[in-house]
């Protein structure tokens, strides 16, 4: 790769920090440590309400510009009374949001524009296994999510296929969700 | 288990319909089979932003009350705007919802009223697996997430415990953790 004396702007990235960034890490790796943190508070029923704010990286404590807060709940056909979309879903936003973060990142880097990325995701989904009505061979969780690219920019197909194969391999919820990620629930009551 | 005539509200929970609905699965499970469903939209940079509206369920096209959008962008110590949490943050919010909601369900199906239930959620990340500057022993998604859950309500500290493990058995998003999921990303170039 050709070390240019300035990168430009492309994507909305800042490329110049970006490879900055990467070099920082490198140099301090244990700057790459990071915290993220959710608050969730019961509403009613299967609705409930959670909280981002602060985070912990490049060894300090963060906060986010602004608190975002978001909803779930189950559906009407699930009891529920579909104030929001069921955490489920939010799996798949996850994925779809991570990947793509990662493909403005990647194209930037590589010097190619992109004039549009989206997204569908579908995740099939067995209730017999939540629902505890399976003898066991049915999961609770997704049996597969789909996720199907479309994706347009300043470069050859073989190039943009290239930059969604790159994120999918750097994706931290793609990895979350492949491979087996440990799971600690605690409880205090009072 | 005493089968009564009529079960009461609680919690927010229709225990009724909840049973009724358990029975309706039991008699013709292929009505469990559902479809989730996201939309993704790139903005810039790193930022996205997804909407849910239908799914599949219950053999049939099913629609939310109302569409739902959230984003998602990477946070300024990241290369990014921070609009919105990131979509690793978002993990956070489905497993204590999807634990939540559980614990809604089962505490009314059990006859216990809940005056309090929230949790926060902690995910520890190292971002050399991300960036692709470890050398493999560095996995890029959560390296492990905790759960610490404040449960109230009318009933023993080992009722209240309980209600909360038998949310973690039954929980689709606890299962798409900790076991693998499949993931395959498609791309449509054009």
């Amino acid at each position: 790769m050709t070390v240019t004396a300035h990168r430009p702007r492309r994507n909305g990235v800042d490329v110049e920090r970006l490879f900055a960034t990467l070099d920082a890490v490198k140099e301090q790796p244990q700057i790459g440590g990071f915290q993220f943190r959710a608050r969730n508070t019961w509403q009613s029923g299967t609705h409930s309400r959670t909280e981002f704010s602060d985070f912990h990286g490049a060894g300090q404590e963060l906060e986010h510009r602004h608190p975002t807060v978001v909803e779930a709940d189950h559906p009407d056909v699930l009891v529920g009374n579909d104030h929001a979309p069921t955490a489920a879903e939010y799996l798949l936003h996850a994925i779809a949001a991570c990947l793509t973060s990662g493909i403005g990142n990647i194209a930037a880097a590589r010097g190619v524009e992109l004039t549009h990325v989206s997204s569908t995701v579908e995740g099939d989904i067995d209730l017999l296994g939540m629902l505890g009505l399976s003898d066991g061979s049915v999961r609770n969780g997704y049996q597969g999510i789909r996720v199907t690219f479309r994706i347009e920019g300043d470069a050859d197909e073989e190039t943009l296929r290239g930059i969604v194969e790159q994120s999918r391999r750097r994706s931290a919820v793609y990895d979350a969700l492949v491979n087996p990620t440990p799971v600690v629930v605690d409880v205090v009551t009072g």
